[in-house]
């Protein structure tokens, strides 16, 4: 993992969330781990591989520490993955119930978010860690073995962080930039 | 399997044909045994196992004596599965290259094909031997070595009745119509 | 695999034969496809793919046309694998309940079955057909659909071997006599 | 997994250790998250799960934060699991290349190390923390995501003690006997 001098992951940008009612910003998620499964409903390593890795964190750890979130990163076949309907059917049928974001489109074939973190392809999972840090960006499979320890290490690191809250609100402040949120 | 006795598969009732350039009949397949893989493109069942299973049929039989089709059999979420665009997009990602067919819709939710077959949903796998009769039709998972067993067990007796001709031709008699076999 | 001018398959040298009460021998089994997994007990591709692969022929076909045999062809450990009390527990706790014979030792370090069959290594799947012709022998790992296909086909051949006895017996000639077995 | 104020793990009682040129003690391990691997070379679920997730915890951790030992706990077959020389001969087929200790046999079915730690069965995966607490007594399958959190989780709290030895060595107190942390 990147070490705790990382900047601050992108904001997501999104078109719709999915399985959710609200619409979740990585700010509002400060405290806690966060699991990024970047994905495309047609994409054969993310149905096998990715998805269900990422459905397993969710049962694993507590959502007070870990935050697990889809975000559908459509690059190619837009007509047809690009639809709402089209992935609110596919997470329907995988059963697939964490929030899931549409990445948003821009006028390239790569959308927003997935240009923002230079994503080279689908699956990618991002760990951002309780400060809002991106850590880690793995395009493809990860062992759970090594999951497991990269989560539980940055829990661990936040928890260390609530016992000295003072200097870490100073590393935020103005230092990081003011982009940061 | 059902005995030789079984009844004609019923025709095939499709919209369109994807990776081919012909349109495909039972009919034109005598002297060869059929599978047919009904599923639907957003069928976790079928994506991981009745698919690669297909495909491992393609890989092993000679073409000359064994076919492998696809049925598209869209009987849920048809405004996103139904589109062909779509299928042709899940065909490309998941490499299969067999000839898939697009079930006929019908005014019910389940599809022509499906119907006239009574299939109880996806993926379904159906046996129909050298002279068109359908002798199994198998919901769900079938293993391997089964398969197999009752595809080389077809294979073999139409070989049979390579070697007695006339009674064949005679019994197949006038017509394709109900009083065949 | 050969085809059924194949030779005939070399009787199978024992010293022991465990879960049975009976000492087998390829002769004893004319009229039936023989299915014999070589193996090796502290051999890993044996226990992991091997020895479940011939528990699925026996669970899927029929005893009174498939018969499946281990061969315990000690070449290595032999102070270990070699002892009767070590190839029961094995089979004890693996759950392996079709009859297994213990290849005998010979003076080199290749059992004499085993020699006789100039087998490569384990796991080797030998398939015998119903008039003891060796017909395959296969080293490593082999898909089931393939094997189910091959010993359906070696099932109906023998079936047909039924309806015209006379033929068959004559083009074996006298090699098919007292001698053989 | 238990509270940091969990008891310390029994001594290993061992005959004779394989794939080391030493005896170890878990009091030499001190300062490592030490993970136990209790297994029968003939129980299946240590051949098939259990082995390959030590093997698998081997290649992931450094050697100097995480040690683990395979610990050969003969409770049936001892006539055929107890001897050196299976032992040896089953590491060296399966590839096991992490030292193993041989349980030593008491006047019991069960051996003394395992009755110490008062196991249920194999496979048993025991977690040992840098101080050589007992944390963790899994019998059967663990998950390797739940497996990487734990085993990092202990990585991480030997390091926080490493920040202030004065107040760990002060709250483990007499009690616990001069030779602890």
């Amino acid at each position: 993992m990147a070490p705790i001098t990382a900047s601050l992951a992108p904001d997501l940008q999104v078109t719709e969330w999915l399985n959710t009612d609200r619409r979740w910003s990585l700010h509002d998620l400060r405290g806690k781990v966060v699991v990024v499964e970047a994905f495309q409903m047609l994409c054969p390593g993310c149905v096998s591989q990715g998805l269900p890795q990422a459905g397993r964190v969710v049962e694993l750890f507590s959502p007070d520490q870990v935050a697990v979130l889809g975000l559908h990163c459509v690059f190619e076949h837009h007509e047809v993955q690009g639809r709402r309907e089209a992935l609110e059917a596919f997470l329907h049928e995988y059963r697939i119930t964490f929030p899931v974001a549409m990445d948003e489109p821009s006028d390239q074939r790569i959308p927003k978010t997935m240009a923002a973190y230079q994503l080279r392809g689908t699956p990618t999972l991002l760990l951002i860690d309780q400060r809002g840090r991106l850590r880690k960006k793995h395009f493809g499979v990860i062992p759970d073995l090594l999951l497991g320890a990269e989560i539980m290490s940055l829990v661990q690191e936040s928890e260390s962080v609530v016992e000295e809250p003072k200097e870490v609100s100073m590393s935020e402040g103005c230092g990081e930039g003011t982009c940061i949120a």
